[in-house]
C-alpha cells in the first residue's frame, strides 16, 4: 500500500461535507417534539404514515400505492422475495448495479443482461430477445444516471420499454436513487407516470437527506404493496419510525430542497473536475460526461488489463471498482469512478495517480 | 363496537407515557454532534460500531460476537434464513410469540413444541422427544417473563436445556427481549454465558428505550455472526445509522437505566392492579402473577369458548389476543392480556368488561 493518503474512487457514497447535519439535527428535535407518539411506537410495515404522504404526494399518487421501507435495497430484497423465484429470467442491465445482479443470482433468477448505451438499455435488442421467446419476470432498469455508468435512459426509450412490458406480460422495476441528482435540464418522465399498473418504483433518501438514515421507498400497484406490506410485517413489524420521522420533518421543512441543491452543485463540480482531470491526465480514457448523479464508467483501450492497474493504483493509494465487479462476463478493459466521496483535489491527485498506474501498466505489458 | 372507550389487552407495546422522549431527543441531538460522521454515513452491517461495543460489554464479549439490526425480528428473520431449511425440526415453547410461529412455518420448518410450564418448558419431555429420534436445527426459547405466557425459565432447567443442546448438536436460540424488566430479584444465569458456541442471543431496545427506534441485536458464535453480517449486507448494506446513535447515546449518558426504572416501576403496578382486578372480578381465571414483562396468561375453565369470549369483549371495547393464536392445535380456553400499554384506571375498567363478557358467554352456553 501507499504511504500517500488514500483516495477512493470506490465507493458511491457522499462526503460529510455536503450533508446538511444541522437540517438533520434540527429535523430529529421536532420530530420528538411534534409526534412524540408517532415516532416512538412500533408504527406498522407501510412506513410512518406522514412521511408515506409526503411521498404520495411528491409521486402525486394514493398512500395505498406507497410502502416506506429501510433503505431502498430493503425495498428490492422485498420485491424480489415476492415476485422472483429460482430459475426466473429478470432483465438487467450490462452493465448493472453489483449488489442487484448478486441479490438476483443469490434467489436463483437467470439474470439476462441488455447491452446499457448511453441513452440507456438497448431496447431494440431486449425486443428481438424477447421475440425470441424470453419471458422476463421484471426488467430492473436504473432509468437516470445510472450505477455504474452514469447514463440515462431516454424519454423515447421510456416509452418503449413500457410498451414492451405491457406487450410481453413483464413489471419493471424502475430503481431510481440518483433522480434528484440532475445537474442541468429538466428531469424526464418516470415510467411509473407512463403506466402505474406495468411499473414498481424505487427510490431512497440516501442521496438527498443521507445514507446513514436508511430510508428507502416503494411506489407500485395496490396488490402488490399489499403483499409486500405482510411480508415486511413479518420480517421486521415496522422500518424505523425513528429515521422516518426526522425524514419526515426534513422533507417539509424545506431542508430537502437546499440540501438537493447542495448536493447538485457539489456534485456537478466534482464531475466536472473529473472529467477534466481524465481528458488533461489519461487521454485513451473513454467515458461520457456525466450529466448527473455520482458515477462515471470508463472504457480503456481494448487488452488493457484492468485488473493489473486496480492493483497498480491500490500500491498508489487510489482505489475503484473494476467493471468486472458489474457484469456477469467481459468488461475487463472498464471501470467505475465514484466521485461522490472526494474533493476536487483529491480529484485531481486521485486521477494523476491513476494515470501514473495506468502507464506502469502499459509498460509492463 | 362498543361506543366505550376502547381499552387493548392485546398489543405487547408500551403506553407512551412511559418512554423518555426528552432523553431520546437530548440523546439525538448528541448523536448529531458528537459523531456527523458516524451518524450519517452508511456504516456497515455489523451496526453502529460504537453502539456494538457498548452491546458487547454489557454481555462480556468480543464485538465480533455482535451483530446489530433493525429491531430484533429482523435478527430472528436473518437467523433463520441462514440456519434453517424447509423440513428441518426446529422446537419452540408451547404456547410460543406468534410472529415466531408464522415465520418458522413461512420457511417450512416442522415446528416441534413443547409444553412450558411455570418455571420454563419442559425439559425432561423435551429430552424424552430427543432420545425418541428428535434432531432440531435449533430450540427457540424465550428465557424471562416470556411471550406469552409470562413465565421464567428456572435456572436449574438453562443448565439443562444447554446440555441437551450440547448433548443433541443443536443451538439454543435464546429470545430475550423482556430481561431488563424483572419487578423483583436477582436476573438468572443467560444461557449465552453458560455456553457461548451453543447459544445464539437475541434482544432489543425496543423494551427499555421505545419501538419505534426499531434496534435490536444478536451475540453469537463470531463464524455464525460472520455468515449473518454477509447475509445482512446483501440484505440492506447497514441498519440504521441514526437509530443505532443516537440508541448509543442514550445508553451511555444513563438515561437507558433510569428508563428502565420507570418502566420496572409502572409495569409492576399495572401487572399487581390486573392481577387484583381479575382476582376481584373473574375469580374463574387462572394465572400465575408476573414477575416481570409485558403479559399474562389466563386459563379459563375447560371447555370456556375462548373465541366467543373475543367476539364478547370486542363488542363491549376491550381486546385481548386469542390462546389459540400461539399454539398449533388446541389452546381454545386460553388468552394473553398485555399489561403494559394501559393504565391501571383502564385495567381496572377493561376487566370489569371482560368479566362482563364472560358472564354473558357462559349464560350463552
Amino acid at each position: 500500500m501507499s504511504t500517500r493518503a488514500a483516495i477512493s474512487f470506490a465507493r458511491g457514497a457522499p462526503s460529510l461535507d455536503i450533508i446538511d447535519v444541522e437540517g438533520l439535527r434540527a429535523a430529529a428535535d421536532r420530530a420528538f417534539v411534534n409526534d412524540p407518539g408517532g415516532t416512538t411506537a412500533y408504527g406498522t410495515a407501510i412506513g410512518y404514515v406522514p412521511l408515506r404522504e409526503w411521498i404520495a404526494e411528491h409521486h402525486g399518487v394514493e398512500p395505498a400505492r406507497v410502502l416506506v421501507t429501510n433503505g431502498s435495497m430493503q425495498a428490492d430484497a422485498f420485491l424480489f422475495e415476492t415476485l422472483v423465484q429460482a430459475g426466473d429470467a429478470v432483465v438487467t442491465e450490462r452493465p448493472t448495479y453489483d449488489r442487484t445482479l448478486l441479490s438476483l443470482r443469490g434467489r436463483g433468477a437467470e439474470v439476462h443482461m441488455v447491452e446499457l448505451e448511453e441513452d440507456g438499455i438497448d431496447v431494440e435488442a431486449l425486443a428481438a430477445d424477447l421475440s425470441g421467446g424470453l419471458a422476463p419476470k421484471l426488467a430492473h432498469i436504473i432509468p437516470n444516471f445510472q450505477n455504474p455508468a452514469g447514463y440515462t435512459l431516454s424519454e423515447e426509450k421510456r416509452h418503449r420499454l413500457v410498451a414492451l412490458a405491457r406487450e410481453h406480460g413483464f413489471l419493471v422495476f424502475e430503481d431510481d436513487p440518483y433522480v434528484a441528482l440532475r445537474f442541468e435540464g429538466e428531469p424526464l418522465p418516470r415510467m411509473l407516470e407512463l403506466d402505474p399498473e406495468r411499473v414498481i418504483y424505487a427510490s431512497s433518501f440516501s442521496k438527498t437527506v443521507c445514507p446513514g438514515i436508511r430510508v428507502g421507498y416503494l411506489v407500485g400497484p395496490e396488490a402488490l404493496i399489499e403483499q409486500i406490506r405482510v411480508l415486511a410485517t413479518n420480517t421486521y413489524i415496522s422500518p424505523s419510525m425513528v429515521s422516518e420521522s426526522i425524514v419526515n420533518e426534513f422533507c417539509r421543512s424545506g431542508a430537502l430542497d437546499r440540501s438537493i441543491a447542495t448536493v447538485r452543485t457539489a456534485l456537478a463540480e466534482r464531475a466536472a473536475t473529473l472529467t477534466a482531470a481524465l481528458e488533461r491526465e489519461l487521454p485513451d480514457a473513454r467515458f461520457h460526461p456525466p450529466t448527473g448523479g455520482y458515477f462515471l464508467w470508463v472504457e480503456l483501450p481494448e487488452g488493457t488489463d484492468v485488473a493489473a492497474l486496480f492493483e497498480a493504483a491500490r500500491e498508489r493509494g487510489v482505489a475503484f471498482v473494476k467493471g468486472t465487479d458489474f457484469v456477469l462476463e467481459g468488461g475487463e478493459n472498464t471501470l467505475r469512478l465514484a466521485y461522490s466521496g472526494v474533493t476536487p483535489a483529491e480529484i485531481d491527485e486521485g486521477v494523476s495517480r491513476l494515470a501514473e498506474a495506468y502507464r506502469a501498466v502499459a509498460v509492463a505489458a
